[in-house]
């Protein structure tokens, strides 16, 4: 229902962060650009009012460009609110001191006034994050994902407040809190690039069938611990990419191992089963911030050069391409 | 080390397989266009001629438009070279007799003069497969998997001789014979896009901890059976689409969930590892015949209209786009 | 369904095979003394005569000594049959010609005439293998399995004749045929009884959690497939035994490992679901013979010495020691 | 490196637990009672000083009777120190004001005095557990599993204070602590004693190859984490026991489906690898209290039933019955 990782930093020096949104089709989506100077004002009635200081690329969605569900800063913080359903996450009631935050506002917030992890740590450590709707039908639970170049970090919604942790494997899916993920880790080390070499059993020779069989034991399914558990060891094996290019292709083919396909997972919505798509992939080169993102129904994978984008006026949003095909090719 | 689908038939009747190409980089692959009238002639000295019927459009290998590993024709037959190590494939001694067939022409000659599965068997039936090396530094074992838009079959060389055999799932990836894989689904019934429903214990209720539980117990590994498994639960789940346009985008999504980072998995060639890869992969539409692919190197997907090729003249060559990156947005 | 398997021969020589008669309860068997001049009859009218050589123990259906469904004789070899759903097991039709031999006399006949495995191959030569209903309602498909100390077979009732085939792994459980369930070993290459080594990532250390993780993707559940899978990574993993007690009880704590909890698998009979359970276990010392037993409702374990047993006069039933419990103490 | 469980009430309302000790060889053990008066002293200096209430039977280490690896009392509560690797335990510093107890002592602790889960918790609530070396060389990491007729509990050693946790699936393992476990039986719902039904694809007709696919993607592996699942698997679709003899032998039965095969897994120790075997399994009954063991090295399970046990008089030990082979049987 969502995931996000950061590459191993390629030879050249650049870091390129992924994440998919993994969902029913619907939620209404736009890219946003949030200007350097944005005026935010928290969704809660008397909470938080910012200044930001850095320019916003991301996905914001029910026609808010401040309500950002994946983003990417000027400086190379990239945000990522995931889902995380089961009860796990619990959000803090409001106090109307001027601190409470909803979890809608949260990465526009760290995004638009942060620079590193460390302030995207004291940032949260000020503010009280409540859960509101932002036009669901209920309070989305989530966690938020931040990388930068250096690290990555997790914001979650414990019943007893709410806690930053560090992300040593830089890889994050849905429920339950990262802890557990982390140990879970455990249970799948060893694994190899490489096919086990053959064996010879009264004589008969037993070798593997084909390559990937260094993988055996490796789940498939798509609950959120078979996904973390995927992706890490897919992190622990993919080569190091040469360049940014190299590195923005290959976090993309990581995004494409993951797709998946309509019908393969359905959920229950309502009271009747609704298919969870993977809606869009975003690719985040945070060396050069650069946004890329590639929609469910349009192959082509589009990219915005942060350096590029006019960061002052009102905050903007633009139509997401949903939908293309082939290129025509002449032969 | 390489798969190939059917997926199920669109609402509007539209048919569309697809296959990857999964193997080191570096065999010098390119677009081939075999006329309808080609005039093919074998690789064995004093193999078979024919002349061909059929436009076809496809990979050639080593610089021959005729040695195809994918191809489709006007007719809306595929053929797909997959690779068979183990000791598996056992090509015939050449006879001389005319009847003498190279592996690597069997895909050329089939499409070239087939416009059915039952002209394939037919036509396969009075031919002597035989190996040759087309430049690898070795003669490389395949089976060689046939897509009409009624149904699928299997060409493998068995020891005691070549042999045609009913796919009636329409997948197939590497060793075994399609009969051992076909055997090995029935381990994997029962699969559901549902997770389970939660359950209770000594008053403790046990949830899915999300979407995709219904898949446990599927493997991620990459040997040839793995990808058989996971790849047939997949298409007995994937929502039926609704037509031609939805089906190609479907099957590239399929093509997406089976792609292999580089690095992920790694073979000994010459004594050293490289890297296997998703090179290549192909979508084919059977309905109105059109061939796409996607490189590696380049996240866009081309696709050839055969409606729109020009099948006369001789037979032709063209570079593929291997190279390629984002599309540049401006917001 | 059923396992056998036999050990690595143990330091002083000892070679020890063992079996589970997994279904469900309810078919009468009692253990059976064979003459060791046995005259023979085949089930089948006019079916083969044989006169024995050898006294046999084993475990005697329907109230016939002589149909067993396992057994050991004085020469060391051990015959067992086991179950053969799924349409594979397909017996000839009766000749009538002296050559007919019942699925059902099949261990008889190649315990009281054969001493070792060659013999027993050129027995099987000799008959026409066909099926028939000991009083079970129905023709029960098997496969037999023999061991003697220098190797193991398979006597396999394949649709286009019997099949006598090497097994040289010395393991067997039901369906399919041997030649899938060793080609399924390929997929379970490399396992260990080390956990892997721990990993550092970002930092953080990952350590297995405990012993065993170098067995990670073997499954658990107890289809045929996995059952043989299983039952092979143990037997290439166990200490080898120093000497015949040792060899037993090292059979003995397998056939634990294998053991079926009542209620954990259940199959419909005659519409209805019954438990399919461990009925009974048999240990058998092929170099000392005896052959030993243990009830599923008497954790106590019999063993009959056959150096011991009176292999004259006509072949005797014996109750099995069904019913029994734990062993008092006073402290 | 062991387990508990406890399984679901037989008809006629009896409770029956039991555990393995699954260990390298070698730790000295024996047969254990303390009387009913039993006059504790904790192993730290100054420690926790008590009187018994309650008889106990168990498993004494390195000749200490009080120092109890296992243990059932005449209430028939029972306590069982498992194995806690990996750096969770963490216990307390000594205080010396009366309330330390060693991690060895608190099995006689609560034993001896406690007749409910409640009073175990009262109980632990008033010590200060520390960490001992009974003689291994090491302090041993442990968690403490309490079982009686309504319910189970596990007492931790956590880096911020003991904690005293409800068991409602009444299993346990080994690292990492039962919240962990618990969560991770989520990713192991929806198994079934049944095999899936069969299904027909492209006119092929899939069918289960035996029966046990219900329980595919259970693992095999021994980890903590697998063996957890396994047995609580298990214990979910066993049959419900009808009296006491029949539930004691299906402890045992499940004690067998857990026991390792010497050789199956090994750790190292003091630098070289060392096998972990289970050296012994116990099965005990709560409702007439009972306590039954089973030695590696003789396939005989001894029982003593505590109402005929003489409680009074000095703790005393009596070795185990270590060597036993099968019973011979004349036929």
């Amino acid at each position: 229902m969502c995931m996000t990782f950061k590459l191993p930093t390629a030879v050249d020096g650049t870091v390129v962060a992924a994440r998919s949104m993994e969902f029913p089709m619907g939620m209404p989506t736009q890219l946003a650009v949030l200007p350097a100077d944005f005026a935010g004002t928290a969704a809660p009635a008397g909470g938080v009012s910012w200044t930001a200081r850095y320019g916003v690329v991301g996905m914001g969605i029910f026609g808010r460009a401040d309500w950002l569900v994946d983003g990417l800063n000027t400086e190379g913080v990239s945000a990522h609110a995931l889902y995380m359903p089961g009860g796990y996450c619990t959000y803090r009631d409001p106090v109307g001191d001027g601190t409470d935050l909803a979890q809608v506002d949260l990465a526009a917030f760290v995004l638009g006034t942060c620079a590193s992890l460390d302030e995207v740590r004291a940032a949260v450590a000020r503010v009280n994050v409540v859960g509101t709707d932002p036009g669901m039908g209920f309070v989305p639970p989530v966690h938020c994902l931040v990388h930068d170049r250096t690290g990555s970090i997790a914001i979650e919604f414990h019943p007893d407040g709410t806690r930053v942790v560090d992300n040593p494997v830089g890889v994050a899916t849905n429920a339950p809190f990262l802890d557990w993920h982390l140990t879970n880790l455990c249970n799948f080390l060893g694994v190899s690039a490489e096919s086990p070499p053959a064996e010879v059993v009264g004589g008969l020779t037993l070798s593997a069938l084909g390559q990937g069989e260094g993988l055996r034991g490796i789940p498939a399914d798509y609950t959120p611990p078979a996904r973390f558990v995927r992706l890490f060891t897919m992190l622990r094996l993919v080569s190091q990419a040469q360049d940014a290019h190299e590195a923005e292709q290959l976090a993309l083919h990581l995004c494409n191992a993951f797709d998946i396909p309509p019908g393969a997972i359905e959920e229950s919505m309502g009271g009747h089963l609704v298919p969870e798509v993977t809606v869009w992939d975003s690719v985040l080169n945070l060396s050069t911030p650069r946004y890329a993102y590639r929609m469910i129904g349009n192959p082509e994978t589009y990219v915005v050069d942060l350096s590029s984008v006019d960061f002052t006026g009102p905050a903007r949003l633009q139509e997401l391409r949903s939908t293309g095909g082939f290129t025509s090719l002449t032969v």
